[in-house]
């Protein structure tokens, strides 16, 4: 196994031991990164001297007996929304061209903090408004579509160009990615992770989490992410947790709800199949399986869009004004939509948010996660912008990636995505796991068990070597 | 001392020992509403069977040893905003003629298992859109406004015809009233008392609270109201806590800010005396005086509005495209101005609203409470629109009502009202006590020290009698 390949826990199990530097560990994700990176630019910016330098204080520290816990010395990328002190925050976007963060974000802050070498800054579709980050090629097949906006940080992590990332999710902008690219990607509870230092698409729904190659990975990054910062209004001062989940795969006592409607609703019967079987592994491990209603299923789509859109603008309000030719036509589109809108269209849609969030409430008191697609289908090839189902309705393929994601920004749950195997294509299907609020125990322990005892996907096929420049 | 003369403590503790009757209590209380009601208009309704049966059943649950708490057989009024099962909500609208709420709000229901008999509903401007209350008279000077929203609830108080009253607060509706007709008036902290069944007029600057005779009163109302319910999504859940003050008067160690900005600007002379005078009471009794700045006051005015204003006309926007016509002119103008803003609009004032409660949190580090005054000026004469002040400058009385005590609403603070003396033409005037989130209980204490050793108004002027009809 090369170095690139390990999990973070496995990297930080060789750290502790000193049977691997952290030095050649972040050597070998910039090796890597030099390797692939040609074929699917993840990478914004890549900050070698940056993740050297940090690697060799690490080196240095575990020498002299001080090992500060899982993160320390693991190569890390950070979507390119998140400030990194003396680094660009480019966005992914022309509107931020010259920029340069003056400090770190509370995230960037704590990760280096535990010790986390940042390989480079991850592309994210602009400004995080859009579900597939068309500078970035899918892990699994360069042809398809990365997904997003976090695309870079899950083509990084399922590459082996960073052994963990951090993305942003708005309205299933980690777990879209995850899922298309085969790796773990956790949307924490809303108000759990501060998103101080982060640039904002919509802050009623913006949340800060991981990407990694599996559930244990998240929750050690999750346990260095989490906590109050009063500079995020929306962070909740919750006690500190270990989220590591214990060793066991026995599910006995969890109650996992199973949607009867909406979620497996126009979804590719590849995928709903797999995540049926993995459902079926839960059981088998113990867990009970309960009918579950999702409530007010025909209001998802108004609402996300009906607060995305207007604060998104609200946000972008100067920029819009004075560089709107910088920004690209999707995203520009819809931020100068965003400014014809009421502040009654706004409201309305908040309104029926809180009472969304209560339905959603009254149906977790009888589970303890809800058990679901990620995605309805499996990375499109570039370029396609519709989906056909076989009721004959046609979904721009934004929408649909964005459908089964979205109520849990809406209701602020926390949301889990695992890989539960491959299509006929060869492209990987996830499974969502969504819990109560601050649940992210459940989900956690139900990710890990089902890693641990089904499908696994191994790695991505290797991209083809840099074709260099043509004749 | 008549028994519509006494406090609600002091009513308690007759109640508990048997030396007066609940039924005496109510009935004391609807012969005054007989003999004022006439000129002072404070009830949309009366519910004197309503009272009546509450006051028997208090009557024999006394009788047989069961005392329920300091509110049982207590005369009580509710603000006209406030859900009574089987009685009209007017709103003292003409929107809703034939109103009959089917449940009790979760104040009513609390009051009403505390063993309160409620005399009946308080009137309000209409639909708490106004700083005057116009049906009904201040209970000082029939002449001058009773203040607003909540006035009927605060001349009720004033003039005994209930022991206790609550109101509502969205930028003043409580403390306002309260300063005019020199009662006590407590806007707690945003999410401390639940709102369920509860007419909103801007839900994220909506509070319940109460109006009372004496800051231990306004303790024991808070006691019995205070607590989660989570139909009200703002609702926090905080640990029950017995607010009722400790009986010493020493403030040693208590940490008052005194505003050098804002809060004495444009201020009435004899309202800055009083309240200054008040503010040494505090210092004598061993509170620390500290200067203070008040952050971001440039903004206040454009948060307050701008929010209030689209929330408002959110909440109103069937009936104001049905039944336009039964809103008075005054509400029916700013509900359509709040349907032109544009979400743009609403969400700058959100995002300042943010910034202003985070630089008030940090203001509040340094004291325990800020002591100002509630109101610039004391009761205007009625039909009077605007305030000339000192330096020129022209404001409307609406506007000027609200300066001072908006802050509080949009910071969330709690804010205690009580009074301390009366200007030379006789009129109330009311010191604002402003603590730390959740910081009930400094405010009440300072409160309570202040009105055990300072200066007390004694009861109103009795109002002339019924003119009866005229010749």
């Amino acid at each position: 196994m090369q170095p690139y390949e390990l999990t973070v826990a496995q990297a930080a199990g060789a750290v502790r031991t000193r049977s691997i530097s952290p030095v050649e560990l972040v050597d070998a994700a910039l090796e890597r990164i030099a390797r692939v990176e040609p074929r699917l630019r993840a990478f914004a910016t890549v900050t070698a001297e940056h993740a050297r330098a940090a690697a060799l204080r690490a080196e240095t520290e575990v020498a002299d007996g001080t090992h500060r816990g899982p993160l320390h010395g693991i190569p890390a990328g950070l979507k390119d929304l998140i400030d990194v002190a003396g680094v660009a925050t480019t966005a992914s976007s022309r509107v931020r061209t010259g920029h340069r963060a003056e400090r770190d974000s509370t995230v960037a802050a704590r990760l280096a903090a535990a010790g986390a070498a940042f390989v480079g800054k991850t592309h994210t579709h602009e400004f995080a408004y859009g579900l597939t980050t068309p500078q970035t090629a899918n892990a699994w097949d360069p042809g398809r579509v990365a997904g997003g906006s976090s695309g870079g940080s899950a083509v990084a992590v399922a590459a082996g160009t960073a052994a963990f990332a951090l993305g942003t999710d708005t309205g299933g902008s980690i777990r879209v990615p995850a899922a298309l690219n085969g790796v773990v990607g956790l949307k924490p509870t809303y108000g759990l992770v501060p998103r101080h230092g982060v640039t904002s698409l919509a802050w009623s729904l913006d949340h800060v989490g991981p990407l990694t190659r599996t559930v244990e990975d998240a929750a050690l990054v999750l346990t260095a992410l989490a906590g109050h910062d009063p500079r995020d209004p929306a962070s909740v001062a919750v006690p500190a947790v270990d989220y590591r989940p214990g060793p066991g795969t026995d599910l006995t006592g969890l109650r996992v709800g199973v949607p009867g409607n909406y979620y497996f609703d126009r979804v590719d019967p590849e995928v709903e199949a797999a995540v049926r079987r993995a459902i079926a592994r839960l059981e088998e491990l113990g867990a009970r399986l309960v009918d579950v209603e999702i409530p007010m299923t025909r209001y998802v789509r108004a609402i996300q869009w009906g607060l995305m859109v207007p604060e998104a603008s609200a946000y972008h309000e100067r920029t819009l004004r004075t560089v709107p030719d910088l920004y690209g036509a999707d995203v520009r589109v819809l931020l100068e939509a965003g400014e014809l809108m009421t502040a009654g269209d706004y409201l309305r849609a908040q309104r029926a948010r809180t009472l969304l969030r209560q339905a959603w409430q009254n149906m977790l008191e009888a589970v303890d996660l809800i058990a679901a697609p990620t995605v309805p289908l499996t990375a499109v090839k570039s370029g396609r912008t519709d989906v056909v189902w076989a009721d004959g309705s046609v979904e721009s393929v934004a929408e649909a990636y964005v459908r089964l994601s979205a109520p849990a920004n809406l209701t602020g749950v926390p949301a889990l995505t695992v890989p539960v195997g491959l299509d006929s294509a060869g492209l990987p299907i996830g499974m969502q796991l969504m819990g109560r609020p601050f649940g992210e125990a459940a989900v956690l322990r139900a990710g890990h068990a089902y890693e641990r005892t089904g499908t696994t996907l191994g790695p991505p096929p290797e991209p083809a070597p840099d074709p260099g420049p043509g004749p």
